[in-house]
C-alpha cells in the first residue's frame, strides 16, 4: 500500500501510556487527572441523559454552552464575542486545532510554531499541506528570541501557533511576550491559533494571556480550550473555538462535515456546573497545591526541575542520573522504576533533546506518593 | 478574508433544522429519533460516569466495544477482523468517514460517489484535493448503472464511496449490486468506503448486505457504522471503522490528531448494553413498524412514494402538489405547513431535481400524527 503520511508515528501518548500499561507503571506521561470530578457534574450528566437530552447537539453547540464561554472571556478578558457567530463547541481542543488548521492551511503555507510544541500541531499541518517552520526554544527558560520570530514571518506565513500556558515547559508567556508578538504579525496576513487549555491552571499569582486581550488580532486569531481540563473530565471530549464571525465560518465548513457536532448530555451538563464558577477559579490553587506536593517530594532527588508556572506539568533534566537520550531514559523509567514520563525530544520535529522530561502531577496525593518514593530510589 | 473553501454551504441538515425551529414545524428533516433511548442504556451510561471513567480512552477505543464489534461482524457476515488492529471507535460515523478520506486522498485523486449521496463526501473529498465524480442514480428506482461505474473507473481512482442500506433513497443494493461492484473493483486499485449505518434498520425480510462479506476488497476498505443510530442516542456520537491492519494504521495516523479519542462513558455503556442482542435485533422491526404507520397514513395524499426498504426515512415524489423546485417546495411546507424535510437535490453535486423530497419516520407516534394531519391538508 503506497501511504499518504508514510512518516507519521503513532503519538507519544498513546506510546507511553501503551508503555506503562504493559510494565505496570504509574502513568505521570499523558495529562490526565487520575481523580474524580466533582459529584455534582456527573449527577448533572445523568439528569440530562435521563431527560433524554441525547439526540444531536446543534452542529456549533449547544447555547447555554456558547453563552458561558462567552461570559467568561468578556469577564476575564475584556473581550467581546458574539454567542452564536463567533464560538463553536468542538470534540475537545484537539478537534478544534485540527479543524482550525484544516479550515485555512493549503499547499505550500507556512506555519510557525515554537518548539517544544504539543505532538499535533506539526503532522496536522503537514495533512494539509503545509510547511512548518519551528522556532526552537530551550532549556531551561525556554525563552522566545523574537528577532527570530520576526525573521521567519514573511509573505508566506499563513499561521501562528501559540501556546500559553505552555505545555510541556509549564511557562506563561507574560503580557510582554503578548505585546511583542502582536507587534510582528500586526502587519502582516497570517492566522493565528492560541491554545490554551491551562488557561485555568496558573500558579504563584501568574495571570494567564489570553490572546482574546489582543482586539487588533481578534479577526485572525482561532483560541482553543478544553473543558476536559476545566472540569477534570478529559474523556468527555469537550473543547471550543473562538474566532471572529468571518474566520468562524470558515471553521465551520469544516467542523460540520468532520464531526457534525459534540456530546449532547455533556454540553448541558458542563454548562450547568460552571454556572458556579468557584468550580473553575478553585484549580488554581487545586493544582499550585499537586505541583508543591510533587517538587517538594522531588527536593532531594538529582533531578533539576524547571519552575512550572501552569498547566499539568513539571518537567526536568536528568542528566544527573544518566547519559541516555530522553526517549531511552524516559522508556527505561518507564520498565525499570516503573514511572512513565514524556521525553521533551518528542516536542521537537528534529528530536533535539536536553535530557528533559515531562511529569503531570494531576494526581491523586496516592498517586504522587507511589511514583516519588520510586523516584526517589533512583 | 481569503476563503480557503468558498464554494462550501452549510450543511441541509443544519438549513433545515434551523428553519424548523424557526417555523415550530414538526422536524421529520434531520435523521435522529425524538423517543427516548432504553433506560438500561442510560442507566450504563451513569455507572460508569460514577465510577469515574471519565478520563481519555484508548485512542482506538474501549477494548470490550472493538470486541462486541468484531464478534457481531464475523456472527453476520463470516468476516473475521481483528479486535486490536482492524477496528477503530470514531466520535460518530461522520468523523470516521472524514477521517478515513483525510487518511487516503490526496491532490488530484479521484472519487466515485452515487448520487443521492449523503451531503458530506463530496466537500470532504474535495477538503483534500481530491475530484468528485458522480453517477447519478434517478427516481423512481434509484437503480446503479453498472457499465457506467466501469466506464468511470480508471487508473486515477482513489476511492470508491458506497452506502448501504442507503440515505436518503431508502433503498437497499442486493447482494447482485455487491457482486457487480467487486467485479468492477477487483482488479483495481482504489480504496471503498462502505457507509453502513443503517445496517440494523432494513425492512420486509431484507437483508443487509455488508461490504464486509467481499474477503477480496477487505484489505482495501474501509466500513463505517454509527451506535448512535444503533441505540437511539445520535447525540452521543460514537461510531466505528474497520478496515484491514495496513489501511486502519493509515486511518490512525489521521484520528490521533483530529479527535484523539471518544467519550469514555458512552462507549462502555454502549458495550453493555448491546451485550444483549435483542436490544438491536429488534430494530429491524421497531422501524419497519414506524414506516408502515407513517405510509398508512399518506394513503390517502398525492404524495407518490419510493419504497423504503431500510434507513430511517421514506422519500416522496410531489409533483401531484406544486411545480415549486424541491428546495422551494421543502422550505415552504416548513414555512407554511409546518413539516420540514430534506430536499434531494441537496443530495447531488448539480443539485439535480426530480421533485423528491425526504421524510424521516424515526419518531413517536404523536409526532408522526401531527405530520401526518398537516400533510393531510396539503
Ligand atoms: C490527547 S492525549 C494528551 C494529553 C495532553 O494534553 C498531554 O499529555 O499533553
Ligand atoms: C449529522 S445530521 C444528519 C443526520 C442524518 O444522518 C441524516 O439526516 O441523513
Amino acid at each position: 500500500m503506497n501511504s499518504k503520511l508514510p512518516h507519521l508515528e503513532t503519538t507519544i501518548f498513546t506510546v507511553m501510556s501503551k508503555l506503562a500499561s504493559e510494565n505496570q507503571a504509574i502513568n505521570l506521561a499523558q495529562g490526565f487527572p487520575d481523580f474524580d470530578p466533582h459529584s455534582s457534574l456527573i449527577e448533572s450528566l445523568n439528569y440530562y441523559s435521563y431527560q433524554n437530552y441525547n439526540q444531536y447537539a446543534p452542529m456549533i453547540g449547544v447555547e447555554k454552552l456558547r453563552n458561558f464561554i462567552v461570559e467568561k472571556v468578556e469577564k476575564f478578558h475584556k473581550s467581546i464575542y458574539h454567542p452564536e457567530n463567533e464560538v463553536t463547541i468542538t470534540n475537545g481542543a484537539s478537534q478544534a486545532i485540527f479543524t482550525a488548521i484544516a479550515a485555512v492551511i493549503e499547499k505550500g503555507d507556512e506555519v510557525i510554531i515554537f518548539e517544544p510544541a504539543y505532538d499535533l500541531y506539526k503532522p496536522a499541518v503537514e495533512m494539509f499541506g503545509g510547511v512548518v517552520k519551528p522556532i526552537r526554544l530551550t532549556y531551561p527558560d525556554y525563552k522566545i528570541d523574537y528577532s527570530k520570530l520576526k525573521e521567519l514571518v514573511t509573505e508566506q506565513t499563513k499561521l501562528v501557533i501559540f501556546n500559553n500556558p505552555n505545555n510541556p515547559s509549564g511557562k506563561i508567556f507574560s503580557e510582554d511576550d503578548l505585546i511583542q508578538i502582536e507587534a510582528i504579525l500586526k502587519d502582516k496576513n497570517c492566522f493565528i491559533i492560541s491554545d490554551e487549555v491551562y488557561e485555568h491552571m496558573t500558579f504563584d499569582g501568574k495571570e494567564h494571556q489570553s490572546f482574546a486581550r489582543i482586539p487588533s488580532l481578534k479577526d485572525r486569531t482561532f483560541i482553543t480550550s478544553s473543558f476536559g481540563k476545566l472540569c477534570h473530565v478529559t474523556g468527555w471530549k469537550v473543547g471550543y473555538v473562538l474566532a471572529g464571525a468571518e474566520l468562524m465560518k470558515e471553521f465551520r465548513k469544516v467542523h460540520q462535515y468532520n464531526v457534525f457536532c459534540v456530546h449532547t448530555p455533556s454540553q448541558y451538563a458542563i454548562a450547568d456546573y460552571l454556572e458556579d464558577e468557584n468550580n473553575y477559579l478553585e484549580l488554581n490553587n487545586f493544582f499550585q497545591q499537586k505541583r508543591n506536593y510533587f517538587v517538594d517530594g522531588l527536593a532531594s532527588t538529582k533531578f533539576e526541575l524547571i519552575p512550572s508556572e501552569g498547566t499539568y506539568f513539571i518537567s526536568a533534566n536528568y542528566k544527573n542520573y544518566s547519559d541516555l537520550n530522553d526517549r531511552a531514559f524516559a522508556e527505561e523509567l518507564t520498565i525499570k522504576n516503573k514511572v512513565a514520563t514524556i521525553p521533551f525530544s518528542a516536542f521537537y520535529h528534529d528530536k533535539f533533546d536536553e535530557n528533559v522530561i515531562r511529569f503531570c502531577f494531576a494526581k491523586q496525593e496516592e498517586t504522587l506518593d507511589a511514583a516519588l518514593e520510586r523516584l526517589n530510589q533512583l
